[in-house]
């Protein structure tokens, strides 16, 4: 059999990629359980500015719909969101270079589960309780949840193998036309790699790759 | 029964409201054939312009992904598009104000139905058969397919009743937040209405009208 494999480019300030990697997990859990995901931490924010792309919800109109949306969408596949008051301003004072770097610090010490465990807390923290992610004391709190030691990692973060492999995925998006995330890679049996941006097009995504389409588990469950 | 409604605003220089369009008609005549689906054609310029948006193809990399994006998602949903090599040169020189107000004389004088039709020819004319859509040329080769004599209705295109009914189309836009197109609304049996942009949240409209997950009609075909 062929392997069926998707890339998939994250970083944790984005509700979509939030939403896609559970819709993902969903999944491989379900319906397509012979698929291999790949998870990379990458920086949206220099993607986005190498692009030339604005963050969407700076449009009025646009962030009023994102957050409908946002909430509906996660809603539809069982995950529950919140739009955090002050998303704005902190993203005019922050970044999430730092976040990502530690998650791929993690991922290089303690493997790639360990790594989307670890994601899942920070969005969660950020798109559910309305905490910031962006701080050392942020990144204490979360590595808590999942049981690391913050010395075992914290110090790391700026190590420039590091940098190396976060600019390395960054690269990947780029040359994969990226202007946003989640960026998706999606590998046929053909050699060939097809490119998807958000977590709203598993329909396609699915007739891809031969398999059956995308359903949340909440509906599998209600046909039992 | 409560009525299930859609109210569906588009503008023929939009792939995504020709697909969304063929993907309601296909789920109309299959798996939602209880829903009313009103049509409503608005000029997307003018409601972008107020809202700030900008076109998304104006950027290299999104253009390149439309591109790809809107050739996959019409081929799921079992629709043939072209990408118009000189669009980019066209939106810059034409606007589609005068088809949509084409539309509207074709609306009140023959009804939802005819328009519906021709609104389908002007999509075939630019994204498949890659011609223009914007002059009184254009309009005489569409009229010609739908079988109206153009002395019928092109006179009428200045019409200022024309003119306030597609302002009414932009204004029930422009409240709903719109700054895209294909602008839809969903009215719940609570009364509520839910603003939806694209043609790619089929599944949560289900979700809320209550109605089955949407296939194309290439997969229920394939279940016979």
């Amino acid at each position: 059999m062929t392997q069926k494999i998707i890339d998939f480019y994250f970083d944790v300030i984005s509700p979509y990629s939030w939403i896609g990697f559970e819709a993902l997990e969903q999944l491989k859990g379900n319906q397509w359980k012979d698929v291999e995901i790949r998870y990379h931490p990458f920086f949206l924010r220099n993607v986005m500015m190498k692009s030339g792309n604005r963050p969407p919800a700076m449009l009025p109109n646009r962030g009023r719909m994102l957050a409908q949306d946002i909430r509906r969408t996660a809603n539809y596949w069982g995950i529950q969101i919140k739009n955090p008051p002050k998303f704005i301003e902190w993203i005019l004072q922050y970044t999430t270079e730092e976040a990502q770097k530690l998650l791929i610090v993690i991922q290089n010490q303690f493997g790639s589960q360990k790594m989307m465990e670890t994601a899942r807390v920070f969005w969660r923290r950020l798109w559910f309780d309305c905490e910031k992610i962006f701080e050392v004391e942020d990144f204490e709190m979360v590595l808590k949840e999942v049981g690391i030691v913050p010395s075992d990692v914290l110090g790391k973060i700026g190590d420039l193998e590091v940098a190396k492999n976060l600019e390395k995925n960054n690269q990947a998006v780029n040359e994969a036309y990226g202007y946003g995330a989640p960026w998706i890679l999606v590998h046929t049996s053909d050699s060939k790699t097809h490119t998807f941006f958000g977590s709203d097009r598993f329909h396609i995504i699915a007739e891809l790759l031969d398999l059956p389409q995308p359903l949340p588990q909440k509906f599998l469950n209600s046909k039992l």
